[in-house]
């Protein structure tokens, strides 16, 4: 499933806020920018981005910069966003929730697929224009569908068991929202986004 | 306020996911650990667990691993999670809402002071134990309880200015939920959870 292995997995991610970056300067019909504008963007050092590009290709001209549409392109088919991807989404809670209605989902071509639950109290409820589906139904939905991307936001206790429900489904790539790490088999990319350890990791940065 | 500077942000939040590990061990009791057991916990590799340790001192014994109950007591007063933290919400929305409700804060000591929106539909109702102050109080009520962090989960477009609103206020360090890179000056540090960048960093690792 990786493309590089030679590539971290930081590097990526960075990849993502470069073409943030890129498609702020298109709309500002700037035609042409250099690493330390792309860096000032993305909040990194223009070395961070020549390095990181380095590991995709040759994009820039030396003293020309680098052409902001082109780019743009290339990042976009780097990371497969010029295409749709379907997800699915394990918890309906007020997490779920709030990704449901976070309208940077849908700009970003990711479109929900199904959302699932394993509470009677919410199954078959309306969120958000999506009808709440039984996630003893995952399987089966996903045989269909054929989805490959998971976000969890269940509670820590029910998290293990919805990676292993999102596995068994056939989904390669999961987004975990539970604060705990997840095992999944090696095809199967697991990417924490740990609201808690992010804030652990602010704290340090705090005067004694 | 960075307390070295040679050391990557990113190994700080692995710091965190260590911390989480040794907790999990501690609960297991178990005394001695391997940096191969820390890292199969933290999902890196073992070398990584050991390079980022010896940023902050020597922990373990050669031969002998590491101590759990001490190196956990270590990387917590690192971390300065030895301590109760005081946080500011700003943004009462589904995503505020959610974080408002996440388990996950007080069990690490982070308590929510107070909660701010610019709307005067939402100010002064209540919301999980809350009731949503108006953020033009910000400053006033910051003068106060010196909160020094910040928590942003207010809609894109309005994004810079609550970050302004808390630099104003005296925050010293931000977490960033909108999908937008914020300028806030050098002695401030933001951190960006930016669900659409975790996840096109997802698609990166899909097969063709």
């Amino acid at each position: 499933m990786t493309r590089n292995p030679d590539v971290p997995e930081a590097a990526v991610t960075r990849l993502a806020a470069y073409l943030e970056a890129l498609e702020r300067l298109e709309t500002q019909e700037v035609a042409t920018t250099s690493s330390a504008e792309i860096a000032r963007h993305a909040g990194v050092n223009a070395a961070q981005v020549r390095k990181d590009l380095s590991y995709f290709g040759e994009f820039g001209r030396p003293g020309l910069g680098y052409d902001v549409a082109n780019l743009r392109r290339s990042l976009a088919r780097i990371l497969h966003l010029d295409r749709e991807h379907l997800v699915i989404l394990l918890g309906s809670g007020r997490l779920g929730t709030a990704l449901l209605g976070y309208p940077g989902l849908a700009q970003r071509a990711f479109r929900v697929a199904g959302v699932f639950d394993s509470s009677p109290r919410v199954i078959g409820q309306e969120l958000c224009g999506h009808r709440v589906l039984d996630v003893r139904n995952l399987q089966e939905f996903n045989r269909e569908h054929e989805v490959k991307i998971g976000i969890i936001c269940v509670p820590t206790a029910q998290a293990q068991a919805a990676c292993d429900q999102l596995v068994a489904a056939g989904i390669r790539a999961i987004l975990n929202f539970a604060p705990v790490s997840l095992r999944a088999p090696p095809h199967v990319l697991v990417r924490h986004v740990d609201v808690t350890r992010e804030l652990q990791a602010l704290a340090y940065y705090l005067a004694d």
